[in-house]
């Protein structure tokens, strides 16, 4: 399983993160985590999964996958599929793409079956608490109205993070507690630690970054 | 463009054609259409597009795109992402995954302005006429009651694509005309062409066949 | 059916407009519809068309209706349902509540099983004319940009109607447009039906004013 | 709140339950209750609200809320909208209505604003603990391969009613449990109660039956 404190990049569909834009992150990412042993982890469009699987030792993991097994789903994102193409996990229910209650076990179930990582978001301290009723991988806690923002929920929120960590511990000591959105630099990711969580799940903060490897840097500086 | 009359395969999320058993099936069409010289293409996974577009001839589809911008769209199929990956057109509006009106124009808008191919799915003659008025490159009607089945519409529901066909060119004369659900043989694609379409969708007649090999061959026979 | 020229008015979920409240703006409409031998209509909330319909004498409207027949669809809205209660039609597809290609297919069937006025929402000119291929007693067309916004499209984007009907009538000269999105007066209505629409559909341009009444004479002047 | 135990009948959208047959059952079920003094309840379609609430003096429910505020929502459902036309509770993410895990959260934070009762629905005892998280009023759990079948819940798996008490007890004592799927008669009441629940929720084997009375009267004869 995904090693703690991690930091997770999630490239969404930004322009700056398709295909050989994505593997270039990748790299950047692979590169400074051989260098400082830390786990760095990429998300990307499924797509892109075998290009960067291939070419880095990181954790690749897919954005989403939908609640179904394979049969006539003509154009929904496997489970297995993203598993072959060499994905090691994937986001469920973030955001941007938000499931029905029954989908989310029921993809949770389907990740458990193929063994891939998973990290499933919450937008705030009960729907991280539902959640945890899963035992899922991983709890990411995002609020939606800091995601893509300028301040770090880890400023902003600090208890959102403390409180789902709490909350999520009671029901399930063995799930691990990531937070989000706005999250810039070190200082916010040794912010995040702090609280409690395991890590960090970021986006903008890297993939619209002019100098990507100085803020991965910085970034895994507060690991 | 996708040449025509031609024969259209959505492998859908069949197990039988998950990442390398989906090359394995675009190899052997590539091999026949290379023979034969007629015009034969798959639609595969987004996982799979890169793997298959790198090794076949054959114009390889994706199942599906989302009605998106590159931007914050986590886990959602972006039409630059399919074609940076390979595909040269998309399957649109799939009777599996039915989009709203207003994201059909969007996809088709996408598409033309990506120069990717597109054939969007209809399940009768008014909703063919209805996408035909967005001037797509194809339209392929499927009754959904048939898809899957033993049953070839062009035998089961004739009329349904000679009254699309009709319908759609009524509208737009350069919109073309795909049908399927239960196309099984050549004599099925014979048909197709005889009631005025320009080939056929399938999917589980091909993907499902013990002896995939053999099926192509007598389905193209009917070309 | 619906006599035409018209003004609909569409008072969403607003909270001027529940229950008790919207019977008020019914009471207003019937008084000056009474007066003037206008068409007006109002369309309400499903909760709330029996008391509007019981006491007042113009047409109301359902917001929405499902693709559904009776059954085990707990929680959707019925056609049989709305039309029971008193409405004598319905919106269909409007932009807050976007339905699938194939849904506004079987809406519009049903509402013709069941003798409902349909008025089927469109964005633009490409889903007016698809929209048109269905063959419903109304297309209504409203670039969402504009909705609850002070400019009328009738000022902002005078070729969306004018365009609308011209794809319209091309392709079924019996079904009526209308147009909406920041009507606020009776010069915007007025130059709704010299562009050649047959009324308008509106919403917050009546329920947010202070003195509806004054709105509502000041628009069927226009008429 | 609603008292326990209770049997909650929902009447979908079905045809014998329709504007005035849905009366005819809240009338029949209005008179056993005060003949028994059992805690019975009906939720009824958004049309047929007022109608129902005027005239019994049992609980009438929505059978469904949209996670909205008052606002621009066309044609959804509108908790203030239900209670003012007389619900004094709904149900939320019903099987045949499933909701976003977000939403689910925003719903009964909305009910709970509105002081409407809410009985949320699951589907097995893993989502049945998920919503206790929540601390709603009511959750049901009902196994969807069984709704609407012959054999009840409490006969074909007895485990996911007495699992679902135990999980949901363990995360919020004071949320109440309910049961439903094929629950029929009266022994399949004794035998919910008998798990640890609440009482039942149930639809088919009421509505369907050609002697309502007599099924209601042997249903409640289990309380």
């Amino acid at each position: 399983m995904l090693k703690t404190p991690t930091i997770v990049l999630n490239v969404k569909t930004y322009d700056e993160a398709i295909w050989q834009k994505a593997l270039e992150i990748a790299r950047l990412m692979d590169k400074i985590s051989k260098e400082t042993y830390l786990s760095l982890a990429i998300a990307v469009q499924a797509t892109d999964i075998s290009l960067c699987a291939k070419n880095v030792s990181i954790p690749v993991f897919a954005e989403h996958i939908d609640p179904i097994k394979p049969g006539s789903h003509t154009g929904w994102t496997l489970p297995e599929a993203v598993k072959e193409a060499g994905a090691i996990g994937t986001l469920i229910n973030h955001s941007e793409h938000r499931l029905k209650l029954a989908d989310i076990d029921i993809c949770i179930t389907r990740a458990k079956e193929l063994k891939l990582d998973h990290i499933v978001c919450s937008n705030n301290i009960a729907t991280s608490k539902a959640i945890a009723a899963f035992s899922p991988n991983f709890i990411a806690v995002e609020p939606p109205e800091l995601i893509g923002g300028d301040i770090s929920v880890t400023t902003a929120d600090p208890e959102i993070v403390s409180g789902s960590v709490d909350a999520v511990k009671i029901i399930d000591k063995k799930v691990k507690v990531l937070c989000g959105a706005g999250v810039k630099n070190g200082k916010d990711v040794a912010k995040a630690v702090e609280l409690g969580s395991d890590g960090v799940l970021l986006a903008s903060g890297i993939v619209k970054a002019k100098d990507k490897e100085k803020v991965i840097r910085d970034l895994a500086s507060g690991l």
